[in-house]
């Protein structure tokens, strides 16, 4: 297998960054110095400082998206720092550029607090268009983009919503497949984290007044086993999981979870899942097994124990889920609709229209390529369409 | 006179920003995506962890520069808030790749109080090789300045040092038209404020351990007239400048400061003076008026009045003393250093570097054009070189 660590270590080491600036007004005349900066420039800051949201139109902020990141959980790294943290950022730069036009601006903090996480995004944002969370461990993740919602601009944390939404749209071409009906899905989640949890909230159309029907149920599992109301080791947001999840009140551990359940989706651990566990599961079952790069389950193993569409996180099998499908589109309609934040129905409208973009699901094939340009623009539409509906648009 | 206000509104229209991202890496293949991010990216940030030092090399941190204003003192037209400020920061930062090849990220921040803009730094600080703070108001921008000195990258207040090190270099070759000895000096200083503390405590020499002979006097005035020990009215900030200003403890206006004075520096207000005042001062005195756009006195009455060398802050006329000769070269030569801080020294190398730019001054050219190609390279040799000796650098 081809030594992507020491390519991209190699790679890395022969730039400072993975990105640099590139103007878009010429500086080389004094008649032009004066356009861009002094003495014009004071009429565009004069302007700003009486209309600052005409900032959108003026300067950055209206195709800018910061990157930010405490790097308290950095890919299967976990907490690292913000240094370590860098090159991811940047690499989802460069994605938001490539995919969407769209220029993030890494931001890794040393800070660890969230009341101090939600101030500084508080400071930053009359910056940016929006805000990326990024690899900020749960739960805070959860308490930190809680509290910026209301600051203006979109704050997104893509651990969650970037898996929830590919994995819907995954989820809705899956059943297109199986013949299952969405809203009779039995649903199981292995890891409680911030990717878990939301895929949790969307599937169960949290927040979205009936666009969609909801799956009929989501049991969702840590590495106790499920969250029940039984258990009296809850810390507040798993309580809080409990308003969208196991309305049946099932106990017991994964395992016990998976009988006769349709989906299966891991967020957790390598080599979880045996054949036998599929096996219980109902006919032409769904696994999605997201674990890096290890998946919960092989997908050929899967598959001859009975699972019917199979995905994981890696892109040397069928079906990869990664957030790349989501973030740049996302993020580049927030922008076009100078939104002032991301709602349940604008995620979810994305999720369908990335599900839409395969008009023929087959089960090796339920989502776009990562690097199809159709996707980010098909997404954003999406997207700026919902922000205008939904009254969060500033056009 | 060309309407660069309009201009400069017209060309901000079409664009989100002066300046947008390019990608280092292609990101067009699954492979090279494997290189630019996951998985690859995993050995990058492992090392990070590991070595955060090393992310001068292996991120972006090694070419970046965060340009942080909170919008309190911008251009001439004050407290209008970090939506007016991003132009202009903006702005900075296309001189800053343009001139130096550094990208400059501007960051306005909502945060007015000196002890939450210095957390925000503070917190920020990994992303960055250094901090520019532009555009702060005084008194605060010194204790935000002065509080961050230790946070392990430069962070530089280029109001105040940027001024300082142009006009230092400007006042050197005006010396030698003029015939005038350094450490013989009296300066008169008009404006109190960032710039006007800089260059007085730039041309005292603080902190530069002999390296070069401070002018003999500098006396600072602020609107009250002279700050000295007499006045009752003095903030803290104020006090501390006594320690750099008027060991003769003069008192009066500006205009009894400038009798005998060899050099007036006004960072003040347009017209202040007349041909009288210019008469009082020493043969051969050096004027610069760097009050925007209409200097404290026009050239051509400077100079009919006995002035042998003038400089404003205007590019329409010789002598410009600008910013822009200074921050790009600085940033570079840190960058350049994996700098701890800018010492005094290295300011003090800065502008000798610069003004030895010019063989040969003349009353119509004692400094570079403020787009010469070579300043910034010549800058940041003497600022690394500088550093080295210093012992603050990283390499």
């Amino acid at each position: 297998m081809t030594d992507y660590f020491t390519l991209s270590l190699d790679a890395h080491r022969k730039t400072h960054g993975k990105w640099e600036m590139r103007s878009k007004f010429p500086v080389t005349t004094q008649a032009e110095l004066s356009i861009a900066y002094t003495p014009g420039i004071a009429a565009v800051s004069q302007r700003l400082s009486r209309h600052p949201e005409e900032a959108y139109n003026l300067s950055m902020k209206g195709n800018s998206v910061a990157i930010v990141s405490d790097g308290s959980a950095v890919l299967g790294l976990g907490d690292i720092g913000p240094e370590g943290a860098l090159p991811v950022m940047e690499g989802k730069a460069i994605l938001l550029k490539a995919l969407a036009g769209v220029d993030g601006i890494p931001i890794v903090i040393n800070a660890k607090e969230p009341a101090e996480i939600i101030q500084i995004v508080k400071a930053i944002a009359p910056t940016f268009g929006g805000i990326n969370l990024e690899d900020i461990k749960a739960p805070k993740c959860f308490e930190i983009e809680s509290a910026l919602q209301d600051i203006g601009i979109p704050v997104f944390h893509d651990d969650q919503h970037g898996t929830a939404i590919v994995l819907y749209a995954a989820l809705l071409n899956a059943c297109k497949i199986t013949g299952k009906h969405f809203e009779n899905l039995k649903v199981v989640i292995n890891g409680a984290g911030a990717a878990g949890a939301a895929v949790a909230k969307l599937l169960k159309g949290i927040g979205q007044n009936g666009d969609v029907k909801p799956v009929k149920d989501v049991i969702l599992c840590d590495t106790k086993g499920i969250i029940s109301r039984s258990r009296d080791d809850l810390n507040p947001s798993k309580l809080q999981m409990l308003e969208f999840t196991n309305f049946t009140n099932q106990n017991g551990t994964v395992f016990d979870a998976l009988k006769d359940a349709d989906v299966f989706v891991g967020v957790s651990a390598a080599n979880l899942l045996k054949a036998d566990d599929v096996r219980v599961m109902a006919r032409d079952s769904i696994i999605f097994g997201l674990a890096n790069p290890i998946p919960e389950i092989m997908p050929a193993e899967a598959l001859a124990a009975g699972a019917k569409v199979v995905g994981t996180g890696r892109s040397d099998f069928p079906n990869q889920v990664n957030n790349a499908l989501a973030f740049p589109g996302i993020f580049r309609g927030a922008l076009d609709a100078k939104a002032s934040r991301i709602t349940e129905k604008m995620k979810l409208r994305a999720a369908k229209a990335l599900a839409e973009l395969i008009t023929n699901p087959t089960p090796e094939k339920i989502l776009p390529h990562v690097l199809d340009p159709h996707v980010a623009e098909t997404i954003a539409k999406a997207v700026k369409d919902t922000a205008i509906e939904e009254g969060v648009s500033r056009l």
